[in-house]
């Protein structure tokens, strides 16, 4: 027995979550959505999309096109993204540890049940 | 801005959540798994293999049937039912107090951010 769950942060409904973060650590990490969309096998008009309706609902932009260049542009997170990203990040671990901490509290006498085999 | 989030309990798969939890406190209290069902918007048939799942994968009984009597039978929850409800509800509790307290404390910077209209 153990627990599971989604979190998420909504603003004019479901707005930031694990995908959008994971997107945007990409795109950090790479300087590119279009790389980060094939590696989270996705096309890069969903992931494009996705983003820009992230930043309509919250009104600050998260993505910085740079056009040309030596490496023939790409994107970059603002400093407004890595906050988010920062603020998101935080909380996901602070959310995890109290959530977990909780179950073994409450469910102490549950714990004597076997944990599932893998299958 | 707000955090939202879904929770449950896995074992061998996911287990326990709101609505195991919301039929089980239904048959407390009106003693009749169908007329829970019917609250619910449930077939009876689609309740009763839920909590049948439930308990195959626990390994203990969360219902008794009544049969005959006064009142012409119906469901009762067993000591096992109510002390799972009892564990699901504290931890429930907590983990909402504790899930919105991260949320405030990380996203502090973000509470200027104007709450959704209600649509």
């Amino acid at each position: 027995m153990k627990v599971a769950y989604r979190i998420w942060i909504d603003h004019k409904g479901k707005v930031f979550g694990d995908g959008p973060q994971e997107i945007l650590k990409g795109v950090e990490k790479t300087g590119s959505l279009h790389q980060v969309a094939a590696q989270m096998g996705m096309s890069y008009s969903k992931a494009w999309k996705r983003i820009r309706e992230i930043e309509q609902r919250l009104g600050f932009p998260l993505l910085e096109r740079r056009v040309g260049g030596q490496s023939g542009g790409g994107s970059r997170i603002t400093p407004q993204a890595k906050e988010l990203m920062l603020c998101y990040a935080r909380f996901q671990r602070e959310a995890k540890v109290a959530i977990e901490r909780a179950y073994r509290k409450q469910f102490a006498s549950f714990a004597k049940l076997p944990e599932s085999k893998r299958t």
